[in-house]
């Protein structure tokens, strides 16, 4: 049976999502509880990766079923999460068509970035949003944004992984990039089509330095628009940022 | 100079408030920072003790600053927070009159008591908030709190600390019992002038165990208005419960 889980997680004390060597991850957590149920290895594939501290509120996986289990997609909720520390939430699991992949059927993202302007970072906010005790012009951190949607070649937003070709597509639709007052600051919103390796974090460290005025609002459309091989001047902190859904 | 603290922390991996040996507290944490400062041992008297795993959103302390130190009241927090986690941060700091003591000067305290009724526990609310996936009448919630207002003997709402004698008085006075509905449940607040060890929590549990049907609305109307010696039924965790305020 073929399943997607809709997950949710507090990435502080994780090394993002991917496994890798040496360090503590989402995806090798629920595998890690997949194992345990069916008694044998079930490779999980996640929408994308998430950087170490970045946190999801619907991270989308999908995975088979071996055919010796005759579980309800719904069981499979209280089954994993009972294996799952409580950073890590199972919030849905459905069936869907052979064909549905988490990463390539996925048409677009949804990310909220949390600004804390409060002089003092209250506990509760620690490690749960990017404190900027510092002033902010929420009018140019608006018109900031606006410059990111459409169609863009975002190469200025895009970290290196270190397999970049001449080939690499930067070009990315971004549909939504627009922010809200909250109780202690700003939550910004981003959907895309997709997105580069921590291009919310680059567009985020950008748009706010543009609103603090230590980056010209011409120079930043200058590199959304006119991409030279310059990089955004910042890459906002991953403790503001979460997955908040993946549409299909 | 007499100074006054008001302080918040996530108490998730502290010990509570009050120093103890084999504990990590946060009274011993904001001592330590203040003898850093002021190059001698300081003692931080708090409005009381919250338990292990209780949250604070404005803690009071007082405390002597010593002579030789002519610091402005207000460089006390970014002084302090530079040197303490950053799950406790100091909000203000002020000058107070010679009298004022955090324990003795207090007329009532405030407490919010978060319950989340979700089918999930989401990531967030870990430790934050008392996870009652079962059915919970409000109505019967809001009978109950009605229960606690007023001057009572709440002998039945007080765990035992061992120090008790007949001359106890377990008479406080409850000036505010009620709830509201929050997104993922509902959110409890108590002010009263006085509070016995764990009585919140043991209010709590009673209430919650009442509007789930575990305990008859006539049998916590007894509990509160003719003390036997039978207790509370059901101590609520600490994960749910926040020192809003102290009021002077």
């Amino acid at each position: 049976m073929h399943l997607k889980l809709t997950i949710a997680y507090d990435g502080t004390r994780f090394g993002g999502w991917q496994i890798q060597p040496n360090a503590d991850t989402v995806q090798e957590r629920i595998e890690g509880a997949l194992a345990e149920i069916a008694k044998e290895k079930i490779r999980l594939h996640g929408s994308g990766r998430t950087d170490a501290g970045v946190h999801a509120l619907g991270q989308v996986a999908n995975f088979d079923a071996p055919n010796h289990l005759t579980m309800n997609p719904f069981n499979w909720v209280p089954a994993l999460n009972s294996k799952l520390p409580p950073e890590i939430r199972i919030m849905e699991c459905e069936e869907v068509p052979d064909e549905f992949h988490a990463r390539f059927s996925a048409r677009s993202k949804t990310y909220i970035y949390r600004l804390c302007l409060s002089p003092i970072l209250p506990p509760f906010l620690s490690k749960r949003a990017w404190h900027l005790p510092r002033q902010l012009n929420p009018v140019d951190l608006g018109k900031a944004l606006s410059f990111y949607q459409g169609s863009h070649d975002f190469r200025a937003f895009a970290a290196n992984r270190g397999n970049e070709t001449e080939e690499t597509d930067y070009v990315r639709e971004i549909t939504r990039a627009d922010f809200e007052q909250i109780d202690e600051g700003y939550l910004i919103t981003f959907t895309g089509n997709g997105f580069l390796y921590k291009m919310v974090r680059l567009l985020t460290g950008g748009a706010v330095q543009a609103a603090q005025g230590y980056l010209r609002q011409d120079d930043l459309y200058d590199l959304v628009n006119s991409p030279t091989g310059k990089k955004s001047p910042l890459c906002a902190p991953p403790d503001g940022l979460t997955l908040l859904s993946v549409e299909y």
